[in-house]
């Protein structure tokens, strides 16, 4: 490393103190590299919303000097807001085979897919894009064709370590490029950005192998139908389903949009292997003795509306569970869905299943490195900076820790958030500046459009719902000629509380009586007065706040 | 066991095949006996309502053969129902001391102390209440003066297992009573009743001591303040917490109005004992050095309103976070709140502490016997029947297995779920009948006033809000004389959708325009028009289905 004047940036978008939406800029050169392009799904007080996508007002006004979009995977957290984000900023986006090859399907949908300038990139390969001379490293995770970047600069080697496994034994036989980064290490690194997901799990995270090997156990033990529920994009994991239905002689059936579409894109692109007469049409599979079938689908998160679901519930079309299947839910669950996974379980022991879930060693393994692997990339890649990165803050004091423990520093390490500038030089790392970041939520057609004035509203109407009062008045008069009417949903099961409905009104005509007996008609005073009435007297009727809305309508 | 041809009927009102509201009729000789009174805290999906409690109708419409409810200990899943049922079934409930003593605070708070009647008895006694012959037998929990019972009828002993597990090295020294377990197995049990909430988990659940040899690793450690944040009720953790502090020379002081409670009826009552000057009042601790104070208090479960959130978000009026506190999360996350917790972690790491919490061994102990510990009670008591309870249908279904790893024929065991009458006789044990059961729905201070329809709707307009449309008619004519106004909450943010909200004002002219051509005023089918034709224009332009509502006001 040389002493240099010159400085990198580094700009989380996305990612940075949270899980999902991952998206981060690094500025070198005055150039604007974007790595990722990821959504996250809402948590639970967002109601109504679809999707959560960052806010790129700052890469919008800088668009002249943004170069490409470097994608290191085809997750949905790294790839999920390319639509929305190609709409301000269209850009070359550069990616793997299989990251391209589930891009197109998503740009497809939004009818985005003649617009946008897809490179692909081969892992192994070192491109220049503008001022930066990238490295594509191979590494392993829970989707194939995944990398982490090197990025060669005057200051030393910037390393992206995004979503990562240091797998000994993966499929298809391709470990992490451990070459690639121990060169890197000997070039030297000025910092490394590394993947927090996992920084509270001690020891090594299992290899992908041992899924196949409790498939392999289950295979052998089950009489009847196996139902197999994993994400549609750990292609591996389905791969291995595939493999154990081979062994021991049934046929597999795919089922579920999500599934069918990766199903169909990995085979297409070389990612999967399925030999000829496989594969079973559903409509078909009636035809086949239970214990010769395997049906692959996701709703390994318990989604309502997954296949999975609908078969726990008895309510799937084409499918229901018979006892003697065995269904596997191969995933573990992610934060929020514990409850709904815990109800389809439930049910499809209810149906008479067996039911082969997290609980049982091998039935799922992360995708994600443990500490010892952290330590190993840190341990490589010898950083003089490092950044950890993908997590919620305790995630990332964590990886901190076991960046101290291998002899990083501590000022030498920098916990930042969505939206901090991060600027290093060959001998200083400090959070300059912070640019304005935030959620965009994704509400149907709307991006953007639903605040936190909208989701206050949601909030409330859901926790006691609402009670609208109608009162028709006089324009020229201000004479009251109709109403007050009140109306209510999600308050009361109203024929069983007439009463205080009535009682409601009552408060209402006093009030106004009051008023108009003065000849006063601030409706506006009226308004916020009858909110205040209706609030004191349900509250002590009942211990509930609806949402009171007056609507005084003019004749 | 003598033959007989004399019945026993086990019928749950709660806690057969979900986890709390834990509520068992057993009877016999054409009397019914109440074991437990729980309630349980809302799914997610059931917007706005506090809690839920067993539908009792059945209890209520036999109220003349019940004689007592006997409680197993002072859990909120099996007491907190009591001032719901005591409204409508005063009977006598037997309990032990702090049971009571737990059960005293919370009739108190709703007025009905004074009529309760409140019978303690001993750990170790046995009681004839009329026909049931009760012992009432020492075991193990998370909580102390718990019991676990052995009913004596003429077909054998009825073995209700309710939350336990064996400690070797409980606090206080003394061990769930083995020997009244093997007497039971040796007079003969027609059927065990046994709780099935950890059946998922292999081995024995770790003794509470482990608990405290963590707690003094962490105190001898810690060079700042120490917040211990448990469930209020688990006495023996609090007793732990102040057996560290005055071990290492800190003061304790209690915070959050639970812990306070339970603290001071415990100790009043004898289950936990504080030396004098250990306890400091909150306003006080100002005065004392961070090295030499302990903070104990709830919000494990990340509650928002608990001291710890606030303290966590620094909005806290007395206490804030400051570097150098330890914070430890004396809790594992009750399923639903996982996400919770996590946000209070986070931000106690923001705000600089040190956060120890459930990924360390040790920092909680559960209170449920694991699976080893299921299989011990099964051979202690021997009994002829058995039947799982205190779980979801899976666990139920893992406690069978159990059941039948050690020996019961599978055609006597039963997984009954609530409502289910099961009849045994010596030699069989049928489910013969169904009874009505259900959950009331407690919101505010109606209880059983929320059902479907209202919490469907509570459920809408928590997804994309409501559209009111409110038109005047003149009642005579038929014509409009205002309106159509179109007010939204919670759906879009107005002021930046006025073209759509316009959109659908035209729409619905247009609608009313047909209508009053023809001179035809058929009001309930123009709402039902309004309502179509609305939601097909917003679907198409947003996507979104809010909750449309035409009120017509005629003058």
């Amino acid at each position: 490393m040389t002493k240099t004047k010159e400085k990198v940036r580094i700009i989380p978008l996305g990612g940075a103190g949270e899980i999902g939406k991952n998206m981060m800029m690094i500025e070198y050169k005055d150039e604007l590299l974007v790595i990722d392009c990821g959504l996250k799904f809402p948590e639970e007080d967002m109601f109504g919303i679809d999707l959560v996508i960052p806010d790129i007002t700052y890469l919008v006004e800088n668009k002249h000097r943004v170069k490409a979009i470097v994608l290191t995977h085809g997750h949905e957290d790294h790839i999920g807001a390319l639509p929305y984000v190609l709409r301000q900023v269209n850009i070359p986006i550069y990616g793997t085979k299989l990251t391209l090859g589930l891009v197109e399907g998503k740009l497809c949908e939004h009818g985005l897919v003649d617009q946008a300038d897809l490179k692909e990139v081969k892992i192994g390969e070192r491109l220049t894009i503008g001022a930066f001379d990238i490295d594509f490293v191979r590494v392993n995770h829970s989707i194939p064709d995944v990398v982490a970047l090197g990025i060669h600069t005057s200051l030393g080697v910037i390393v992206y370590a995004s979503d990562f496994k240091f797998d000994q034994t993966p499929i298809g036989g391709k470990t992490t490029d451990f070459g690639k980064l121990t060169d890197f290490g000997d070039e030297g690194v000025l910092v490394l950005l590394s993947d927090s997901t996992n920084a509270e799990r001690p020891g090594y995270t299992l290899s992908e192998k041992v899924v196949g090997q409790t498939f392999d156990d289950t295979f052998r033990m089950a009489n009847g139908r196996i139902i197999v529920a994993s994400f549609a994009s750990n292609i591996h994991r389905t791969q291995q389903v595939i493999d154990a239905a081979l062994k021991y002689g049934r046929k597999v059936t795919v089922v579920g949009r999500s599934m069918v579409n990766t199903v169909n894109v990995s085979t297409k692109l070389g990612f999967m292997h399925i030999p000829d007469g496989t594969l079973v049409e559903l409509n078909d599979i009636d035809k086949i003795p239970p214990n010769e079938l395997v049906i692959v689908t996701t709703g390994s998160q318990g989604e309502p509306m997954s296949a999975l679901t609908r078969m726990a519930m008895a309510n799937h079309k084409k499918l229901s569970i018979m006892p003697g299947d065995t269904v596997i839910l191969s995933s573990s669950p992610i934060p929020g869905n514990e409850k709904l996974i815990a109800k389809t379980i439930n049910h499809l022991f209810k149906q008479g299943a067996e039911v082969i879930y997290e609980d049982f060693l091998g039935v799922h393994v992360s995708g994600h490195a443990s500490q010892e692997e952290l330590k190993l990339m840190l341990n490589l890649t010898k950083p003089k900076f490092f950044v950890p990165i993908h997590g919620e803050y305790r995630h990332l004091v964590k990886h901190s820790q076991l960046a101290l423990e291998v002899g990083i520093a501590p000022e030498n390490i920098a916990i930042i958030e969505n939206g901090d500038v991060l600027s290093l030089t060959n001998e200083s790392m400090d959070i300059v500046d912070k640019i304005p970041v935030g959620m965009v939520l994704v509400d149907g057609l709307g991006v953007g459009d639903v605040g936190n004035a909208v989701l206050r509203d949601r909030k409330l109407l859901s926790q006691d719902g609402i009670l609208i009062v109608v009162i028709v008045i006089n324009a020229q008069t201000g004479e009251i000629v109709a109403g007050p009417d009140i109306v209510s949903r999600g308050f009361v099961y109203v024929k069983e509380s007439e009463k205080l409905i009535e009682g409601a009104r009552e408060e209402v005509r006093a009030l106004l009586k009051k008023w108009t007996d003065n000849n006063v008609f601030e409706w506006g005073s009226i308004k916020s007065e009858i909110r205040d009435v209706l609030n004191a007297h349900l509250y002590a009727k009942m211990k509930r706040r609806p949402m009171i809305l007056p609507i005084i309508m003019e004749v």
